[in-house]
Order: structure tokens, then C-alpha cells, then sequence
């Protein structure tokens, strides 16, 4: 497996970021350069001498453009097999090319900028994909280089040696497919939406090995976007124990339930779905109140928050009590940001992971779910409602409880189905004060909510009966979709619930207000389901 | 948009199904053909007159074949501007191309046989992509087909007028684009592997529309994988409503909770759990049992088989009760196949989803989430235990018990985390009869299976209390993960429990095996996880 000398190069790139200084760096190391076009012309100005294609080709630039490389020539010097091919390719008077250097057409620049038709067909590049695949075929001789973000370690094998290694030109030839794949790749979903066809096809690199799956007998990975957009996969782990398969998935929810936030959100995360949720203009108030909606759940779980983090803010786990009881084990905790002074007091918890992620960079995409040999595709689901209604007899107020309901929604939106939360406001704090998710039915779901919401009073302001239906009376419950019997209404009011909101939309409507008005009861209704799975 | 003569065509092909045929018609339409090597020699075998590629291209076959079609003429051939570069075409002596029939080195086909390095490298194409590709951009004036299955339909458009429409030269564009793609998708991911990077892309086709996604303003997709292996895309809607993306997360559930069943299986699902699952041998005893396991959930949820279904098993939903309350409304029902009477039946409700699937054909792949630009990947969880062994004073009997242990893995394995199921044997009989699913803690899983574990034999046998003991006590209660606490066991003893499998492995399983003595309780360890998100 030995290094190939760099004596003849093509460059012929569409990006021309770096091409000068690589340029002279060939020249001056002795290597011919040949090239075409706008390429050509930016090295001439820069003194550089070039080889001018056509007369390597022997045939003209043709077509307005659309013939410049792709000829016997240049093709058969890029392909031949440098041992068992050197009779043949002497006696057809073929000099080898060792160095390829391209980067296509921008049909991705020209899509994004939202180019008509014609324009994209015109920037389908023909003659870049030949070569580069012809190079990386035949990378056992020739180096390819398809970005600008490649030159550097380019140069520098080529500066010691005016040669490449074959380690270097395989790692090449993998970005060369990597690279004419992903082009074809947007071509053809581009071009299917065209004719009308739905085809997606996905790109994903950088594979890293996770601690295990969801469980460890399954090995897992993760991948980042071959766009190498900002991802979850940029998050900066600044301590703790390696990442596991399940903490990615806390990790979304987590995200997904504090990011669309309007003041200081906190999420305590357990298996996905949050069991404590709360929203105020202070961020340890924020943490305290999350924590409040299932302290027993909250140990071990993922925490989230949509600012900055502080060091008051993470002295609520007391990480440092002399009692080890005492001090509140999570697993893990994430931030756009976190204080220098929270960093380090962080640390008392080896192993909890303490992630910053940019929460507002992270692709507002399609959703998609591959299962059984086929991909789901659904919009994301962005809306809150699309009306707020109060449907009974005794109001329920839009008016003064528009942000809370909201908040509520917001949560309702992120626990799985069938859910029910309970959230109520504390002065100008909200919180979920209980949730019941993830079942078969409705009236188990109910039953969850009410229990953990009275547990959340009685924590947080003792269990004198009173207090607990004063504090349920305030509270708002909120379903994530209609309730199919007025059984539902019975079993809140029993609890002590007062008020409702669901989206409607039952043949049972009816009913169910019905029963509210009999109980004395305020229920609205929104026109939106939420289910999520 | 014109149609365009097919006067001159290039076949070159790697799968030779169908072009001996497909050359005769062109042939006897008046069309010259145009071929290389192997194709050409079958042509000629066939008696069709062939121009040699080499008259073409002035160049000879060069390099053991690796330069064959690549060339200034025939490239420029299938890419100049009928209209505007006519005549510099003319003055080049390029003579225009008008049907490219092309597919390529079966690099797939090598690597599935297992192929070394060097035979994945001899069979990259680097010719036929560029000739595809090619005569895909200028689509405007070039046909090109890319599979066998296209032939017929080229065939009726050249048979009718010697031509082809732009409507079909535009679509066989998207085929082409998709064709180079996804071999050039399979070679990056191939080529990555051989150098320790990791990578992964997906092609999905034939996006179909879905009623709507999770919620009705979520406009949703299903698409087929474009290696166009059996897949969900395959099942066979034989009546009812069209498929929501809900039905599909359900209708995966229900399959994974009956495909390894050794028996009669079925489950019944809701929002994507089994809420009840059954194995007999006996497919309406099965029905029977997994119903009982939620009653109130069933209703709408949807059924899976894993054999087919006959009509004595159907008529339990009673949907020609003259008391419409006494039908018991379903959502989707699935199975390999239905007899003809039980399908008969089936249309008693016209709403229903009635899909027979191969369950056995699905692929056993890796497992794959999206989520904010990445993309987790993990094997799937396919084993059941590490060991079996009793960890109590009171011994639970692994030999007695193997058969109902394996069946309740089984289920915990398609139940939401943290869960809980209590399973039991009734003579042969197989059944889960209550389960707590998608819990924050544990204890509140416990509860839930235990209630509705009562819930199931006051229905079935009697509210009687020694009765509820007695059953309860048979049964056995299976944990998806470690007890952390002894809570857990003191909770499930209360209730009635009185065998427990779990993994094991927490920090403090000596005091839940400790708690479970001191309870006269029989516990086994399994040594393996089984978490489910």
C-alpha cells in the first residue's frame, strides 16, 4: 500500500474558496496542473500556469459548457490501473492524473434560493460526478478532494512528500461517494416533487457508538446530518458519563418541552415524558416547581432548562449535603448555558451529564419514524388551538386564564397518550401540579392526574382538606383529547377538580357539558387534539 | 412540450431481463441501436443489427473494460441542446442520442454475495451513471430507462408513434436520479465501513398520503423503502377507512406483540401498547382472553393475529348485535389472511380497517429514531434472558413456569417503560391480565397492573376475595427493569402477588430479595432489561 506522487493535477471546482493558495502549493511543488473554465481563469490571474483541458481532452469546450472534461482522455487517465494498464494506456498516449480536485454545481445554493426549473436542471453537474467517481474508483492511484475544508490536511501530507498515502486517498474516496451520493441524493427528491412523487432520502454521518441501546444487550449509535446542520448531535458535553441511547430520548422531551417557553421553563423528564413542568420569572422557582410535580420520579431523571443556568439554581440538589440522602441524584441536565460557578459546583456529581445546547438553533423539521421497512413523515405539531371556547352554564374565563391554558397546552403537547394534566398559576408562576400519561384510557389517565396534583398541594402546602380543594378548584385540567363519556367529568369532580379544557369534537359533546353544568363545573374547548405517541 | 423520435439508442446493460425483446421492437420501428460488450454480443446472438460503441466514440474498448462509453461523442450526444446547439453539434459531427437504456455494475449483488474489497471496487460503474445521469438532465430531448420494469411501458409509448411523451421522459428522469442515488447511497455506506466511519442513508419512495398524521393538523406520509423489500407499504387494505399515521404506530405494536408467538397469539392495542395479549391454541379463546385483559381500553383499539383469522373468531365482536351498544367497536384488524366467511362478516361494520400483512416477510432491521438532525440507530431487542434462576427462600419454579415466563417477556418487551405485567396461565393457556404502562416511577405501574389484574378475574371468575387470592397468587408479576426500593414488592404483596420475575441488578437487590422472603414470596432474576420507549 504505497504513496503516490502528486505529478499531475485536475482542478475544476465550482467553490473556489482555497483554490488559490492550493494551487500555488502544487506549482510550487512541481505538479502540472490542469483545468477548465472559471477555475482556470482565477489561476491564471493569480500567475499560476495552467494546462488548459482541451488540449488534454483534444476536443473543444463545447455546448455552452456542458462538455468540458468528460472525454476518453481524461477519464481513461483517472481509471487505468497504473501497473496492469501502463502498456496499454503508453501506447493510447494516456498520462495519469493523480489529483482530482472538485466540487460540483450548487444545486443545493441554487434550491435553497428558490431558482425556477430550468435553473436546477442546468445545475445538475455532469462532467464533476464523472470524475470525482472515476478518481475514487481508482483511489488506489489517485487522491480526490471534494471540499475546501479538505485542502488543509491535503497540504500537509503533500508538503513532506509531494506524495499521499493510501490510507489518505481510501478516507478520500469514502468522502468522494459520501459527497456524489448526497448530490444525487437531493437531485432526486427535488426532482420526484416535480413529477409528484414523495420520496425522501436521508443522509446521516459521523456514526459514534453510544453507551448501549435502550437496553445493554442492544449496541446503539448516533448519527449526525450529512448537511452537518446544528443538530443534537453538537451538544457540548462538559462532564459526566458517556451518553446513552435513552438519555437522547429524555433529551428530547426534555428540549421539546421547555423550548417554546416565554420566561424561565424548567422540565423534569422520566422514560420521555415529563412529570414536572413550570414556568416563572425565576429560574429557581422554575426548578423547585418542576421538581414539586413528582418529587419521587424526579430522582434520576433529565432536567431542561431554556436559559442560562446559575449557581443558585443548581444548589437545589444539593450535591455537596454531608448526607447523601439528602442530596437530589439526576442524571441529566442541560442549558443553552451554564455559569462558571454552576459548572463547578456541578461537579460534586461525577458522573451527571452536563450539557449546553442551543435549544433555538436546533431544524424545526418534519417528523419521521421508520418502522417495518417504511418511513412516517408528519408535520411537526406547532399550533396550541384554534379557538378557546368556554362551553358551560358557569364560564371559564379565557380572558384571565389565556397564559396558563397555554402553558398547560404546551405540556399536554409533549406527554404521551391518552394524558391528562393538571396545571394551575401561583401568583404569576405556572406549573403542572400533576399528569397522568402514556394509557389506554382516559379515566386511568384522570385518576394519575388527580392523585399526583392532590400529592403536589399537600407537598407543597399541607394536607388540610381545605387547602387541597381550594388549590383544585383553581387548578384547570386538561385532556389531550375528547372525552368519549361524561365518566371522565365525574371522576375529576370528585377529586375536586373545577375546570376543564379539552378539544371537543365528541358525538358525546353534549353529554359531557351537560354533566359539567349539573356539577357546577366551567369547561372549555380548544377545536385541537394533541395526541402524541 | 414535444414528443420526441426514438431514432438512435445506446443499450448498455449489467441485468440483460428483457432486452433482446425490447431491441427487437426498436429495431423493427427503425431505430439504430447502438451497444457495448456483452449487451451487444446478446444482440447479436438475437440477430439485431448493432452499431459497434467504438464506431461512436473513436475510442477503443480501453483497460480491461473500465473505459467503454465515456467519451466526447457520446456524451455529447446525449447532452447538447436540440434547438440551441444544433449547429455546433453539426459542425462537431455529434449525431444526437435519443433513448439511453442503461443499468449498472450490480455492486448491490456482490456485496450481498459477500464480495472481497478489490471485487466491490471492479464493480463501481463509472460509465453508466454518466450516461444516465446525462441523458436524465437533458430529459427534454433523451428518454432513458434505467430498470427492466420500465421496458413495457416505453414499449407502448414507442409502439403507438416511435416516440415518447415528455410527461414520460420527465418521469424516467426522477427513476434515473433515484437509480444513481441509491447506488451510489449503497457504495458511500459500503466504502464508509471499510475505513471505521459510520454512515447511513435511507431511500424512501412512493410517499402516499395519510389521513393525517398524529392529529388532524398534521398533514402526514407513509413511504415505501426504494429497495422495495416487503414492508407495512405492503399490507392489503381489504376494507375500511383509509390508514391514519395512529393506525400505523398501533398496527406496529400489534405486530410486535403477536410475531414470536408460538401459538394462537393475539393482542389488542391501544395508543401503541398492549393492553391485552393472549396465546392458546385456540384463535377465539385468544381473542376472548386478550379482551379481557382492558375490556373498557378494547373498545376501538386495534387487533393483531399471527395466523389466519376464521369467522368463529370475528363473530365475537358481535357487529350484527341488533343492540348496537352490545357491538364491540373496533379500529383495525390484522392478520395474515382471512377466510371468506370471516371477512363476510367483517363488513357488518363498514368503518373497520381490516389489513392482512405477511408478518414473517417484515424485515428484522436495525432499529432507527430521527429527532432534531440526528438519527439513533440500535439493534433491535430480540432476546429474552440471560438466565432464569430463583433468587428466593421460596422458590420459583423455572421448569414448571418456563412456558407463561417466556410469553410475559414477551409482552414487557412491546410495553411502554417503566411496566409492569401480570401474566397467567389458565390450564394451557397463556394471558396477560393487567399491565401498567409508561410510568415516571414503578410503584405507580405496580398499582396499575395489579388493579387491573383484579379487574380481569372479577370478570372472568367472580368477585369472590379467595378467589381474587388465589388467581393472584398463580399469577406471576414481570418487571421491565430492576425494583429499586422494596417498595415495589410490599406494594405488589398487598395486592395479592405472590411471584415475581425481574432482571436484577440494582444496588439494593439483596434487600428486595430480603423484603420478599420475609414475605414468603418467590422471586426469579432474568439478567436482562427490557426498557421500551
Amino acid at each position: 500500500m504505497s504513496t503516490i506522487q502528486i505529478k499531475r493535477a485536475l482542478l475544476s471546482v465550482s467553490d473556489k474558496t482555497g483554490i488559490v493558495p492550493l494551487a500555488q502549493q502544487l506549482h510550487a511543488g512541481g505538479c502540472e496542473i490542469i483545468s477548465t473554465g472559471g477555475t482556470r481563469k482565477k489561476l491564471e490571474e493569480a500567475r499560476i500556469p495552467v494546462t488548459e483541458i482541451s488540449s488534454v481532452t483534444k476536443n473543444p469546450e463545447a455546448f455552452s459548457g456542458r462538455m468540458k472534461t468528460i472525454s476518453f482522455h481524461i477519464e481513461s487517465a483517472l481509471l487505468f490501473d497504473r501497473e496492469k494498464d501502463a502498456t496499454e494506456a503508453q501506447a493510447l498516449d494516456i498520462q495519469p492524473i493523480d489529483l482530482v480536485v472538485c466540487n460540483l454545481y450548487p444545486f443545493a445554493k441554487v434550491l435553497a434560493a428558490g431558482a425556477d426549473f430550468e435553473t436546477l436542471i442546468e445545475n445538475i453537474d455532469i462532467g464533476g460526478p464523472t470524475m470525482i467517481r472515476a478518481a475514487a474508483k481508482n483511489f488506489k492511484y489517485v487522491t480526490v478532494l471534494t471540499s475546501p475544508t479538505e485542502y488543509d490536511e491535503f497540504l500537509t501530507e503533500y508538503q513532506s512528500s509531494k506524495a499521499t498515502t493510501y490510507d489518505f486517498r481510501k478516507k478520500q474516496m469514502v468522502q468522494a461517494f459520501n459527497h456524489t451520493a448526497d448530490y444525487d441524493a437531493l437531485i432526486a427528491t427535488t426532482m420526484s416533487r416535480h413529477v409528484g412523487e414523495a420520496g425522501v432520502r436521508f443522509s446521516f454521518n459521523n456514526g459514534q457508538k453510544l453507551r448501549y441501546g435502550e437496553n445493554s444487550h442492544q449496541p446503539a449509535k448516533m448519527y449526525q446530518n450529512a448537511q452537518g446542520t446544528y443538530s443534537l448531535a453538537d451538544m457540548n458535553i462538559l462532564q459526566g458519563k458517556a451518553i446513552s441511547y435513552n438519555n437522547v430520548l429524555d433529551i428530547t422531551g426534555a428540549i421539546d418541552s421547555v423550548k417554546n417557553g416565554q420566561r424561565q421553563s424548567c422540565a423534569v423528564i422520566k422514560h420521555s415524558n415529563p412529570c414536572g413542568i413550570a414556568e416563572t420569572d425565576h429560574q429557581r422557582k422554575s426548578l423547585e416547581l418542576a421538581w414539586a410535580g413528582d418529587p419521587i420520579s424526579a430522582f434520576g431523571s433529565i432536567i431542561a432548562f431554556n436559559t442560562p443556568v446559575d449557581l443558585e439554581t443548581v444548589e437545589f440538589f444539593e450535591l455537596d449535603h454531608p448526607d447523601k440522602a439528602k442530596r437530589k441524584f439526576i442524571e441529566v441536565i442541560i442549558a443553552p448555558k451554564f455559569s462558571k460557578e454552576a459548572l463547578a459546583y456541578l461537579t460534586h456529581s461525577k458522573n451527571l451529564r452536563v450539557l449546553e445546547l442551543d435549544l433555538a438553533k436546533l431544524p424545526q423539521s418534519q417528523e419521521y419514524r421508520l418502522m417495518h421497512g417504511i418511513l412516517l413523515e408528519q408535520a411537526p405539531d406547532k399550533a396550541l388551538y384554534q379557538y378557546l371556547e368556554s362551553k358551560t352554564q358557569k364560564e371559564l374565563s379565557i380572558d384571565k386564564n389565556k397564559g396558563l391554558i397555554e402553558f398547560g397546552l404546551q405540556a399536554i403537547k409533549n406527554i404521551k397518550s391518552n394524558s391528562i394534566a393538571i396545571v394551575t398559576q401561583l401568583g404569576d408562576q405556572y406549573c403542572l401540579m400533576g399528569m397522568g400519561a402514556g394509557q389506554p384510557n382516559r379515566l386511568i389517565a384522570t385518576k394519575l392526574a388527580t392523585d399526583k396534583a392532590k400529592d403536589f398541594i399537600v407537598h407543597q402546602f399541607g394536607d388540610n382538606p381545605q387547602t387541597i380543594q381550594k388549590y383544585l378548584a383553581e387548578a384547570i385540567l386538561i385532556s389531550d383529547a375528547f372525552f368519549p363519556f361524561a365518566d371522565n367529568i365525574e371522576l375529576a369532580a370528585a377529586a375536586g377538580i373545577r375546570q376543564v379544557v379539552q378539544p371537543g369534537g365528541s358525538i358525546r359533546d353534549k353529554s359531557v357539558i351537560n354533566k359539567c353544568n349539573e356539577l357546577g363545573m366551567a369547561m372549555a374547548f380548544t377545536g385541537m387534539r394533541h395526541f402524541k405517541h
